[in-house]
C-alpha cells in the first residue's frame, strides 16, 4: 500500500475531516494544503481575489516538494482540492505513486452540507465556480462524502487494500510485466487458471515474488473483486479466439468503466472488434502492442497502445511506470490511436523485425563463404559500435560466439525457421493495403522455404557446386547493410502511414520510432535517427539525408549481389531492398506492357501519358 | 424450343399416350423405341428373357442415329424407358440439346395404372426391378403421370417454353457466356436490372441477339419463373458483397433443388460460407471459377467448377457446352472440388497469370536496352513456336506490333498498373498456408510499386545513369524464361495442394492442368506437359524431367540477373524465381541463425541436429 495519499474534492466535501481520520486510523500523519499557500496568496485571499493558476503554481509545487519529501519517510495524507487534472499533474510531479481520493457529491449536497457548517470561511454562492472548475480523475478511489466520516474512511481503508492493477494470465510475458510492476511500487493482483500445466502457478508466483504488494488468484470473481475500480486488468493470454473466451468469461464481473488490456499479439482486426463491441458495454478496452521479449517485459518493454482513448488516460500512468525510457528519460510508451491501431503498429514492428532478423542471417551465409564465426562476430560487433548500432545485431555477434563443448551451438541448431503469426499478417496486410513491403516478405517466405528441409536435403544433391570463395569486401557489405536497414525501415514506416490513412487514424511515425528506440526488439541508432528526422513529416522519401544515404549506399548492392549469384547465396531480402529502391527511383517502368495485356485480354482499359488522369481508355487490339 | 423430345419413365407410366398427344399438338412427328429393337432382342423378349445391357446397346445407338438424323429436319418425340443415366448418355451421344421429359409416379400408383391396362404385354411383378433399375435424371422436366393426358401434356408444352438456363447480370461476361450458351441450342433467360447506366441492356441484349431461345427480364421474379426446374441459375455479378445482397434477394423465389452458381471472382472462403448456408436451405451453390476473358466466355473459356457436387451434377452438361476444348476434344471443365475449391484453383490461376505477365513485362525491360519494339516482338514470335508457347506471349507479341500513328501505343500507354483482388489474395492463402509462392507476390509487389508514379519520377531525378548497353544472349534469356515459368506453375500447384492437403480436397492437380490447358488466359504448351507429367502424382518437383530442366536451365539466370544489376533494371520475378530455386536446393540454409535469435530473446525454442525432432530446446545464451 502507498503512502502518499491525496484526499480531493470541492471545498466542503470534508477532506479535512477524512484526512485526519485516515491519519489516525493508518498512522500516516496528516498535512493540510491550504496551510502550504505563500503570503502573497493568503493575502490575496484575505482581500476575497480569486486566486489565478499563476497564483497556484508556487503552492503546488511546494506541495509537491513535501510529498517527495515525506514519501521517503512516514508518508502523508494530503487533503487538496486538486481539481483540475493539470494541479494532479504538478502534484505528483516525479513521484512514483500517489493513491488518490476523490470525494464526490452533487452541487445540491455539498451546498447543504456548507451551509450547515458554521465555522468554514467559504461562502456557498462560490461553490458553483468549484464544480465548473472540478475535472474529474478518471483514477483514484471516489467515495460519496454524504455517508458518516467513520463510514468513509473504513471504505478508503477498504479500497486501499485492493490492488491498483490487475494481470490475467502469468506466462513468460505475463509474469514478467507483473513484477515489473510491483518493482515500480504498484499493488499487483494476479489471476491464473490452476489446471494441467498451469497448476500452481499462482503460488509459485507469491512464493517466488514475496511482496506484500502481490496478490493471486485462481478464482476469476475474487480476482475482480480484488481490484480498486475502475478496475486496470491486463490480460496477458494467447491470442486468437482465447481472447474473446476470456473477455466473455470476464465481462459478467466488471462495471461500466472498468478497462481491459489486450497486451497479446492480437490481429488489429479482432482488436477493433472488441473495442467496439466492449464499448456498448461500457468497458474501455485498450490493444496494447507490447515488444522486447522476457528480458523486456521485465525491465522495460516498448509499449504500443491504442483502442479506447478515456480507457487509455485511465492506465497511462501504469503504462509509463514501466516502459522502457528513451534517451531522454521519457517512457517508450504513448497512446498509437484508435481502435486497432496499437496492436497494428506491433504487427508492423515484428515485420520490420523479421526483415532485420532475415538480413542478419544472409549477412551469416555470405561471410561464412570464407570466414570463421570468431571473425564474423568480430565484423558485427565493430558495426554494433556505429550508427548500425541495434539490439539485433548486438545478439547475433553473441550467438556466433556461442559454443557448446568444442562445437559452434549455431551448427547444432536446426536450419527451419518457426514463426507466429504476426510477420506473415505484416505482409497480408502490405498486401491488403497495396504497399509493397518487399522485404518483410521475403523474410516470411525465406523461413517457410527453410521448413522444407526434406526436399532441400534431397535437390540439393543434384546442385552443381561452385568453387568460389573470393573474400567480400566488407565495406561495401557494412554500406549494402545500412542501405538494406534504410529501405526496411521506410518500407515498414510507409506500412503504418497507409494504414492511418485508409483507417483515419492520424499516426505520428516521429513518435512512433520514439517508442521503438528502446525495449523493444528493433532497438537501434539508426531508429532514434528516424524519430528525429520524421519530425519533419511522415514521408522519409522527403528527407534529403535519407535519399543522399540511399543513393550513396545503392552502389554497393551490386557488388553484393554479384557476391551472392557466384557463391549460390540465397539472399532474398537484400536482393527485395536493392529491387524495391530501383523500382521507386524508375521514371518509366515496364507496367505499361501490363495494362496493354489487361486491356487486350480483359478490356479493363488503361491510362494514356498524353491525357489526364482520370480518363481510362479502351483499346481494339488486332 | 427444342425438337428432340425423349418422353423417359417406367413401363406402364404413359410414355407412348403422352408421346403421341405432344406429337400431334407440337407437330412433331411421334417415334417408339420399341420399334427399333433388332430382331435378336425381339427374339428374346418374345422367349421372355430379360435383355442385358449388351443386347440393349445396338439398339440404343440405333435411336441414337435416328435422333440426329430426325434433328436435323423435323425432329421428334422418343417414347422410350431410358432408365440408365447411361443410356441417356448414349442416346445423346454428340446430340447437343435434347429435351428430357420424365413421367413419375410411385409403384403403387403405376402399379395399379397397368394392372387396369388390358392390352399391355408387361407383367406388373416386373416393375419392382423396372424402379430397382430407374435413375432418375437429376435433370429435365418432371411431371406427375397420375394427371390427365391432357393436363400432363400441357404442363408438359408450358414448361418446354421455359429456358433450361438463367443468367443474372449481363455484363461483358454474363453476356458473352449467355451468348455462348444459345449459340450452342440452350434456350436462356437473363436477367438485369434496368436502372442507371443498366437501362435497357436486357432489351438491347434481345434486340441484338435475336435468337428465338433468348428470353429477357427486368423482374426477379418473371426471371426465375421463365426457367424450368430445377433451376439452373448463373450469377455474373461483381464479386463481394453484391453477391450476398443477390442471393438474399433470389432465394425467396426458388425452390428446393434449384442451383446457383456464382461465376464472379469471389474470395474462396466467401463461396465455402454460402455453400453452406445454402445447403440448410436445400438450394445447391456452385462456386465457378471462369477464365478467358470476354473473348473465352464467348467462345469457350476454361471452368472450374466447385461446391455442391450434387448441384454441379445438374450443370454439367450445360457447362461442358459451353466450356473450351482440350486438346483431344474433352470440355475444359471438370468438377474440381468441394466448398470454395473451384475459386481457390481460379484464384491461384490468376496469381499465375500475374507473375506470367510480370516476366514478360521485364523480359520487355531487359530487350529494350538494345532493341527495337520489332525485334522484340520477332524473338516473341519465334519462342512462341515451341515449347514456351503461350497466349501471354502470343499477346505480347502482338502488343509490341501495336501503332498509334507513327507512335508504338506500348509508349502512350501510362506505367501504373491495375489489380483487382484475386492477384493478391493468391499471394494472401500463400501466406497464410505457408508456401512460398515467391514470384507471385513479387508480380503484385511490382504492380503496386508502378502505382507510385509521381514518387518514381521524383526520386529518379537523382539516379546516376548506367550507360552499359550490352547486347543481351537471347539464348540465355530463353532458357531463363523457360526456367522461370516452371518455377511459376510449380509454385502455384504447390499453393494448390497445399490448401487441397489443408482442407481435405483431394484435389486432381493433372486434371487442373488439363482444364487450363485450352480456353484460359495462362493456356500454354508448358501446361499441357506438365498435365502429362502430373499423372505421375501431385508434386512436380518428383518429376526427374522437370528437376533435369531447372538444373539445366538454372546456369543462365545469373546471367540475366547480372545483366539486371548493370542495366539497373527491376526484374524481382525473374530473380524470385532463381532464389526460390536456389534456397530450395541449399542443404544448410542461414535459418539457424534465425532460430537462435528467436530463442534468445523470445525463448521460443529451437530443433536440434542432434535430436530428433519433435523435441525443442532451449539454451540460456550468455
Amino acid at each position: 500500500m502507498n503512502n502518499l495519499i491525496v484526499v480531493m474534492g470541492v471545498s466542503g466535501c470534508g477532506k479535512s475531516t477524512i484526512g485526519n481520520s485516515l491519519s489516525q486510523k493508518m498512522k500516516i500523519p496528516f498535512i493540510d494544503a491550504d496551510d502550504f499557500h505563500p503570503k502573497a496568496n493568503i493575502e490575496k485571499m484575505s482581500r476575497g481575489e480569486a486566486l489565478t493558476d499563476k497564483d497556484r503554481l508556487p503552492w503546488l509545487q511546494a506541495l509537491n516538494a513535501e510529498l517527495k519529501s515525506r514519501g521517503k519517510s512516514d508518508g502523508a495524507i494530503l487533503a487538496c482540492s486538486a481539481l483540475k487534472e493539470e494541479y494532479r499533474r504538478i502534484l505528483s510531479d516525479n513521484i512514483t505513486t500517489i493513491q488518490w481520493v476523490f470525494l464526490e457529491g452533487s452541487f445540491d449536497l455539498i451546498k447543504k452540507r456548507i451551509e450547515t457548517r458554521s465555522n468554514h470561511f467559504m461562502d456557498a454562492t462560490l461553490l458553483q465556480s468549484q464544480f465548473d472548475t472540478l475535472e474529474i480523475p478518471n483514477y483514484g478511489i471516489k467515495v460519496n462524502c454524504e455517508k458518516s466520516p467513520e463510514d468513509i474512511t473504513n471504505e478508503i481503508i477498504r479500497e486501499m487494500q485492493k490492488s491498483a492493477f490487475g494481470i490475467f494470465g502469468i506466462g513468460v510475458m505475463g509474469k514478467s510485466l507483473a513484477l515489473n510492476m510491483l518493482d515500480k511500487g504498484v499493488s499487483v493482483s494476479v489471476y491464473n487458471r490452476n489446471e494441467g500445466v498451469e497448476k500452481e502457478m499462482v503460488e509459485n508466483f507469491l512464493k517466488e515474488t514475496d511482496n506484500n504488494n502481490a496478490a493471486g488468484f485462481t478464482e476469476l470473481k475474487d480476482f475482480v473483486q480484488s481490484l480498486q475500480t475502475p478496475r486496470k486488468i491486463l490480460l496477458m493470454v494467447k491470442a486468437g479466439n482465447v481472447v474473446d473466451v476470456v473477455i466473455d468469461n470476464i465481462v459478467p464481473f466488471l462495471e461500466e468503466g472498468d478497462i481491459l488490456i489486450d497486451g497479446g499479439n492480437s490481429h488489429y482486426k479482432d482488436t477493433e472488434r472488441r473495442v467496439n463491441s466492449l464499448k456498448n458495454k461500457q468497458i474501455h478496452f485498450v490493444g496494447l502492442g507490447v515488444s522486447g521479449g522476457e528480458e523486456g517485459a521485465l525491465k522495460g518493454p516498448s509499449l504500443m497502445p491504442g483502442g479506447s482513448e478515456e480507457g487509455y488516460n485511465c492506465v497511462a500512468s501504469y503504462l509509463n511506470l514501466i516502459a522502457a525510457k528513451d534517451e531522454n528519460g521519457n517512457p517508450c510508451c504513448n497512446y498509437i490511436g484508435p481502435n486497432g491501431a496499437g496492436h497494428f503498429v506491433k504487427m508492423v514492428h515484428n515485420g520490420i523485425e523479421y526483415a532485420d532478423m532475415q538480413l542478419l542471417a544472409e549477412l551469416y551465409a555470405l561471410l561464412s563463404v570464407t570466414k570463421s564465426y570468431e571473425e564474423i562476430s568480430g565484423i558485427f560487433s565493430k558495426w554494433n559500435e556505429g550508427e548500425l548500432s541495434s539490439y539485433l545485431l548486438e545478439i547475433t555477434a553473441k550467438i556466433l560466439q556461442e559454443k557448446e563443448g568444442n562445437s559452434n551451438l549455431l551448427d547444432l541448431i536446426l536450419d527451419k525457421a518457426g514463426n507466429k503469426g504476426t510477420g506473415s499478417w505484416s505482409s497480408v496486410s502490405a498486401l491488403e493495403l497495396g504497399v509493397p513491403t518487399t522485404m518483410k516478405t521475403a523474410a516470411v517466405y525465406a523461413r517457410y522455404t527453410s521448413s522444407f528441409k526434406e526436399t532441400r536435403v534431397k535437390l540439393s544433391k543434384d546442385v552443381r557446386s561452385s568453387e568460389i570463395n573470393d573474400e567480400m569486401n566488407i565495406d561495401l557489405l557494412e554500406r549494402a547493410y545500412d542501405f538494406a536497414r534504410t529501405i526496411n525501415l521506410q518500407q515498414g514506416l510507409q506500412l503504418i502511414q497507409s494504414a492511418s490513412e485508409e483507417y483515419n487514424w492520424n499516426l505520428n511515425l516521429s513518435e512512433i520510432c520514439r517508442i521503438w528506440s528502446s525495449g523493444c526488439i528493433i532497438k537501434s541508432e539508426k531508429i532514434k535517427a528516424f524519430s528525429e528526422i520524421l519530425k519533419a513529416g511522415n514521408n522519409l522519401f522527403e528527407s534529403k539525408e535519407i535519399l543522399e544515404s540511399l543513393h550513396e549506399n545503392e552502389t554497393a548492392m551490386p557488388y553484393v549481389i554479384d557476391y551472392a549469384l557466384k557463391t549460390r547465396i540465397s539472399i532474398p531480402c537484400f536482393y527485395e531492398a536493392y529491387n524495391y529502391w530501383v523500382a521507386m527511383t524508375t521514371e518509366q517502368s515496364s507496367a505499361n506492357m501490363i495494362q496493354a495485356q489487361r486491356d487486350f485480354f480483359g478490356a479493363h482499359k488503361f491510362q494514356r501519358v498524353d491525357a489526364e488522369q482520370d480518363k481510362m481508355f479502351h483499346h481494339n487490339w488486332s
